[in-house]
């Protein structure tokens, strides 16, 4: 089997291969060719912890396997660790043998900025110029990174509810050439994408604050009661997503399917869009939103990019098992 | 990280020490200190294969983890490997880190061997002397052996649906100095204690096989539908398990509840037993019935066993992940 371990995935992996990796299994999930298990998450009455497994089997890639870790709030504090820890295993779907292991921390940041960043490059209207950010943590710079790359964007707006953390992506925009401008989040009427990468439990951005023609990518809801736009922005939005049934459940989409607002019907996979089965945006007035809600298959399409690149560059490290 | 590959196990480890292991964990789940995860088993539409997640923590032993792989049926055929295929990964409780690999495939058999072992050294009468076997599979030889050391036995007894296949326990027998006789079903009536391991769809020991004070193990159930002893058996019996929500879903007992025989109450927890909590056999003439159904604990178990002796001997193989 072939080992990456966490410590080489930063010089290995890159925007656009990751980019890559989601777009091809998002499709593939749309054509039915690949699907999630169910995701395991359980509160182990451990230092809080939170820890579980996510799989998935891509038959289109024939990638096999699961990202098991979870989320250990006190790793920094008593460990200097960061506190979301994952692994990625992948399978031989031929034999069922462990295959590789890799790390699992970077990864999952790389490929959470590519889901927002692939529905940005197929749903954001083409002259959209204004960037908007609502959200301002680690996790915001990612998003922001690949998000620039989609569109030939003027300018960069961001909304914090600490407004002390918008120098993380202000720094972001400065490093693309872009003007970065703090607004409330009534400011947010400029932009023509917005980027929501929070961890709230009540909306911040309202229907209100968003211009016809906008695409948002609401990141940060990946559990039941999270919720970062007003539910009325879904039903006025055409709503696009990795999973259905998680958007439907744990993603920003519960809010308004929970209130009647909108029905799962109204929830499109976005990668009937990346393979042409629905025409996405439809007119440059039309809002569309992209609720990403994190699937398994992420973690392995990424994951099995950056062992062919390992391979490639000498970098694996082999353990016959 | 440390890894012990599959083929260190065969060197490494003991009846005694996955004996202790599974019974240590027996315990621990039974004082609720230990807890499996829901189960993940994915028919995944290739080389009909059957994959999935059997995860746990238990917070006495503090073993995390999992066990991935399952069954590809080509294998054998096609590429010369065993088709039943795992690996079981542990993470470390206080940091979620990644922190041993370990070959799956010979500790699934030790696992399984050692529960119905622990179940003969808690509930057997003390005085058994003739063993009797139904099923003599691969997996039947290792659950013979085990079951051979809990008491002072002096003849075993097999049956299987394909006689040819006798040869496999008897070669067992003989190894451990006992006289064998095959047997037909009724002949179990002489029987002592029962170990029971086919992948049967339908019962082979009926009610009228098994003699008061007899002690059972049903090895093979591990899915709805599969059943090897007679439903009215477990209405007779004291009803053991390692857990007691598998054993009414998938296990042995799925027959006996679904037909109202008996009710999720009559079914205990072996760890019960082995804690104290439970007095277990309380007569000679008791017949004791052990539903072993095979849970993702068990496998940590063994497997932490087996990384604590790779070091010992200086076999782990450690990886800076």
């Amino acid at each position: 089997m072939l080992i990456v371990p966490e410590r080489e995935i930063g010089a290995l992996m890159t925007r656009a291969s990751a980019f890559e990796a989601v777009e091809k299994v998002f499709a593939a999930m749309a054509s039915g060719e690949a699907y999630n298990f169910p995701v395991i998450r359980e509160a182990i009455g451990h230092e809080d912890a939170l820890y579980g497994f996510k799989g998935g089997f891509d038959r289109a890639g024939l990638t096999l396997g699961l990202k098991a870790g979870g989320y250990w709030p006190n790793n920094l504090a008593k460990f200097k660790v960061i506190n979301h820890q994952s692994t990625v295993f992948l399978f031989d779907p031929d034999t069922g043998r462990v295959a590789a292991m890799v790390g699992g921390n970077l990864l999952t940041a790389l490929r959470t900025a590519a889901a927002s960043s692939v529905s940005i490059a197929h749903l954001a209207r083409r002259d959209a110029k204004v960037m908007g950010m609502v959200g301002a943590g680690h996790q915001a710079t990612f998003q922001l990174r690949a998000a620039l790359e989609q569109r030939a964007f003027e300018k960069v707006i961001g909304w914090n509810l600490h407004p002390e953390m918008l120098p993380n992506i202000e720094t972001v925009a400065e490093e693309a050439g872009l003007p970065f401008e703090a607004v409330p989040l009534e400011g947010m009427r400029a932009a023509d994408v917005i980027v929501s990468i929070t961890s709230s439990f009540a909306p911040s951005l309202m229907a209100a604050h968003v211009s016809p023609g906008t695409h948002l990518a609401c990141m940060g809801t990946d559990t039941r009661g999270k919720q970062e736009v007003e539910a009325a922005l879904l039903a006025q939005a055409t709503v696009f997503t990795d999973e259905v049934a998680q958007s439907v459940s744990i993603g920003e989409a519960q809010h308004a399917v929970a209130e009647g607002l909108i029905s799962e019907d109204d929830v499109h996979q976005i990668g009937a869009v990346i393979n042409g089965s629905h025409p996405g945006r439809r007119s440059d007035e039309e809002i569309t939103l992209f609720d990403g809600t994190g699937v398994g298959l992420q973690d392995l399409a990424v994951a099995a990019a950056v062992v062919d690149l390992a391979v490639e560059k000498g970098i694996a490290i082999e353990v016959d098992v």
